[in-house]
């Protein structure tokens, strides 16, 4: 079984049976992506929150009160389901962590609204294709994420600081990622800092707020895109009294052919 | 008074004054902007709307309940009224065209939520740039806009067919039509249909659904980008209570330059 030649629904499948691994790397040429899942009531508030924060909050799909698959997540129930086919969930109880199940199953709710948020995974394919190297693919890790200083604008009852994920850059090819990564508005795009970390309020690279800590080889210089787990900062500043989201990292695989995502 | 090179603020104030006219050529180098405001209740249905359509519909900004300037449509109640700023709007009552007034006073409500939805007009000034064509802008009309016989992707109780604008374009430019518009994802982007009109259930050129006949030159082909019109087709076949717009080709004129909103 090669991880990166599974089809999207075999992937699920997967997953929904209780393999849990970080999916960098899975699914070649598939759109990967962001959950949160929040009570009907806080949907709107969270839409316009997306909206607002376009570079963190992509929105590649919406699941409406009800339902647990649909657009480019599954056309059938047994090809998707959004409360088990993540590797891993976190479930969010006022703004608290208190549980990672591999499935949602026990927590989920008929009025939560689904929000798929693109995911940088997405344009990893391209930056290897063209020899930029992806660190944290090579060494079969989880890519390090970082809650920022940086406020996103809010909407409504929803607040939180920017999530930037990073990618450890040889400099002469860095400009390289970032020509190849503002193709791809919709899964972050463009990167948002280059450079020196405490800036944007990151003290210590090598402890990062969720997933592995960097590898870096001489000659690498940070550079920080925009992260779908900013969802979850929000969550933890928001404190609403219940969201579902994926386990950062552990995305779920959609049907959504990458190329779609490139512009021009 | 050249109004391609008054400001934002200043064309605001003068539509707010009481002029009515076209916006297309006005302000050059700033975006303009659809207007659809829906009751709160409807508000999550309309931006899930948008996010599933996002060539007819790319939401530039919201503004909540209450508000009526802010973001990317001024920073004052002096500098932007959205009730006020266009120079024509259109009412509707369970989809019904009841009035086109001036301004939209007598009809606002403060549960209406905002939604400023991008414009074509935005890529125009960058065709004329480089040598394409507009003949609407060169003849002082409106553009010419068909409702086709393409549904939207509904979402909750709305739905409608998708509103296309239209460009007639020489032969020999309309890769450069399209190369360039194709940069600008945020304003409808590149064209959703090129050549034959009756493909698209548009069975008479010379007579748009909105805004006035197109002038064509010999040699020209029919090109057809998604219009932020739709959420008035939207409107008069989901029948909501009330929905405030502006009147097609009558825009809100936004603070945000046109070169934001170019990709990569």
């Amino acid at each position: 079984m090669n991880r990166s030649t599974t089809s999207p629904v075999d992937a699920r499948r997967q997953f929904r049976a209780g393999l849990i691994q970080p999916t960098s790397g899975w699914s070649a040429g598939y759109a990967q992506a962001n959950l949160i899942a929040l009570p009907r009531d806080l949907a709107f508030d969270f839409l316009l929150f997306a909206q607002r924060n376009p570079k963190p909050c992509p929105v590649l799909e919406v699941l409406d009160a009800g339902e647990t698959f649909g657009g480019i997540f599954g056309s059938t129930a047994d090809e998707a389901d959004i409360r088990t086919d993540a590797p891993q969930y976190r479930i969010y109880e006022h703004g608290e962590l208190i549980d990672s199940p591999s499935h949602a199953l026990d927590y989920w709710r008929d009025d939560l609204v689904s929000f798929l948020i693109g995911c940088s995974f997405t344009f990893e394919h391209p930056l290897i294709s063209a020899g930029v190297p992806v660190r944290h693919i090579t060494e079969n890790r989880n890519v390090p994420m970082y809650e920022t200083s940086l406020p996103c604008r809010p909407a409504g009852s929803l607040s939180g600081n920017l999530v930037v994920s990073l990618r450890m850059i040889p400099a002469s090819q860095v400009s390289d990622a970032v020509r190849i990564t503002s193709r791809y508005p919709a899964v972050h795009g463009a990167p948002i800092h280059i450079g020196d970390p405490s800036l944007i309020g990151i003290t210590d690279l090598d402890n990062p707020d969720f997933g592995d800590a960097p590898i870096s080889e001489p000659g690498d210089i940070p550079v920080f895109w925009a992260c779908g787990v900013t969802p979850q900062a929000m969550v933890m500043a928001s404190k609403p009294p219940l969201a579902i989201t994926h386990a950062p990292g552990h995305m779920l695989i959609t049907d959504a052919p990458d190329r779609g995502f490139q512009v021009p």
